[in-house]
């Protein structure tokens, strides 16, 4: 397996989609900027796809599993064994990105990058095992070179996929027991931040739960300092399987004009890699949700970012990203459908 | 034309069925509280609709439009023509709540409470014409006892055929050139607040207009200072038809069972009145979005609300009620559709 294609650069965005978006904003019927972020982001969109009315009709999300090794160190409220449930029960339509998809009319699908609790072969699922989790990343790397291509192939397979299939949006999900604390060692790597700074209750732990993921934290970076300020060194020293394949399915996007609307807490940690790995990737992200995970806020505005909802979400699975798909939908409909002035016959601002 | 209706009491919410629906969010696939507010959400709408798994099929929307005779001091970016013209412009379904309005699927109805440039019969419009607009409240009482009177039964008349329409949810939206001024001394007069601190651009003024305006605001206060701590005086005194309006169908809302999502500042402040003319009927309303206009934030914390959107809007109309309507549903889809933890044989947290 090759990963010549994580070097390729991102595509530029359409400025002159940007620029006639921009105008006809200003011609609609309502005081300027009356609409707020939903103004910029069907601006934004316009110069993503290129036109200038943009379209939201054809949602794909992908949602990776994978389990941790850190795990081990008791970094997590819930016990391991529940990433392989809940493939089971995204196969089966109970988890939330699942009745999310459904209601927003959004295709979904799920890949099983290895979890120690193996669901097996499920109809829905599809099945791209790695190992049965990464490495404990406090004691050695969470992954070798040739699991760290694996993974990232398997996010540009669905990228691949999403865009074969028209889509318009991509949202990457995950889910790991765990995965928070690579997030956050990987955010730590990035930033030059310490795990005090950045690490959270992920799932639910109590404060002295937090003491320990920060101490265990603390002691992986240690062993990893050679990662700071080195992303693609990071995501695969400290990385999940999961994040790293929702890092190069953002990169795949951002080559290949796919824009990408980011989840919380880990799919932000995948989309900092991404920024750090593929120059200006991130003009092909936009940012759903602010997570509850505190660590989150340093991601984001190091990322120039603000999340268009902040609704104290922290689940994954690319529940917040779903979540916001039809505010980005609305922002396109008044974007595309009011009338200008000039159609209307309304009275613009007086001088 | 009586008002007896107005001292009729809220209903009270449903308790058991807020007990049932928080006992059920705790049994749902995912960490307790990971779905933020969302879940605050779905909690009290299954409260205010008495049961467990409460819907939003059916949203009613409605605009009331009115002029104001205060915009004869210059307290507004746009020409008081803009009223009269966006009447016809939302019966064409050029305006932003016309868009969005179709894409919720919501029935909307626009009522025309009187204008200056009156644009007459026209279909889809209903017309219950009060006067061509109110009095110019630094001068004079904004509305006689009659309007006054008129203006609230329109509202609960909106309130009253969404109710037999078997609405689940009631927005309340407006048109009606200055009346970020009316709405502001309403403000200033029930929370005992300066012009100052609660004046802003309205549909675009600039610094120089947003003084003016404090100190029109500032005269009109001085003229009115029975109107402190009297919401009714306040409102009747300073309002405008299409604020007594959203008052009367708020009112109504809460005494009929009808969850309201409340818009920005204009329909906040009918809401703030609402909550002080009738005991309790602020368990009715949910707050959709936070409003770019600077008062809005005093309002809303005084009604122990924060708005689950908060997207730089000021437009009006119920536009931003419109855009947080997806979030609701999604709310209430999640709450009746995902798996608990027994169904999905998934592992709780660990103690």
């Amino acid at each position: 397996m090759n990963i010549e294609w994580l070097d390729k650069a991102a595509a530029k965005l359409d400025e002159q989609a940007r620029q006639s978006a921009t105008e006809r904003q200003g011609q609609l019927t309502k005081p300027p900027g009356a609409l707020g972020r939903l103004e910029d982001t069907a601006i934004t969109l316009a110069s993503m796809q290129g036109k200038v009315k943009p379209t939201l009709e054809n949602i794909h999300v992908s949602v990776f599993a994978a389990d941790h090794g850190i795990t081990a160190k008791g970094v997590s409220a819930f016990p391991q064994a529940v990433t392989g449930e809940m493939v089971r029960n995204f196969a089966n339509g109970g988890a939330a990105i699942c009745v999310l998809a459904e209601s927003i009319g959004a295709n979904l699908e799920v890949i099983n990058l290895g979890t120690v609790n193996d669901p097996g072969e499920i109809p829905g699922v599809i099945r791209q095992i790695i190992a049965v989790s990464t490495a404990d990343f406090s004691e050695v790397d969470a992954m070798t070179e040739a699991q760290f291509t694996a993974a990232l192939n398997t996010g540009r397979d669905a990228a691949i996929r999403a865009k074969e299939n028209n889509a318009s949006l991509f949202i990457g999900g995950e889910m790991g027991i765990g995965n928070t604390s690579s997030a956050t060692a990987i955010a730590c790597a990035i930033l030059d931040m310490a795990p005090a700074a950045l690490a959270g209750p992920g799932t639910g732990l109590d404060s002295d739960g937090v003491s320990r993921k920060v101490v265990t934290l603390q002691s992986a970076l240690e062993l990893h300092k050679t990662t700071y300020g080195n992303a693609r060194k990071a995501l695969r020293c400290m990385g999940g399987f999961e994040i790293a394949a929702l890092c190069g399915a953002f990169i795949t996007c951002a080559q290949e004009r796919l824009p990408v609307l980011v989840d919380g807490f880990i799919a932000t940690a995948a989309a900092l890699c991404a920024a750090h790995i593929c120059d200006n990737a991130s003009d092909w992200f936009l940012f759903s949700h602010a997570s509850a995970e505190p660590g989150h806020q340093s991601m984001t505005t190091s990322l120039g970012a603000k999340p268009l909802l902040d609704l104290g979400m922290r689940l994954g699975e690319g529940s917040g990203a779903a979540v916001a798909v039809p505010l980005l939908r609305l922002a396109c409909d008044l974007h595309n459908n009011m009338a200008t002035f000039a159609e209307a016959g309304v009275s613009e601002k007086s001088e």
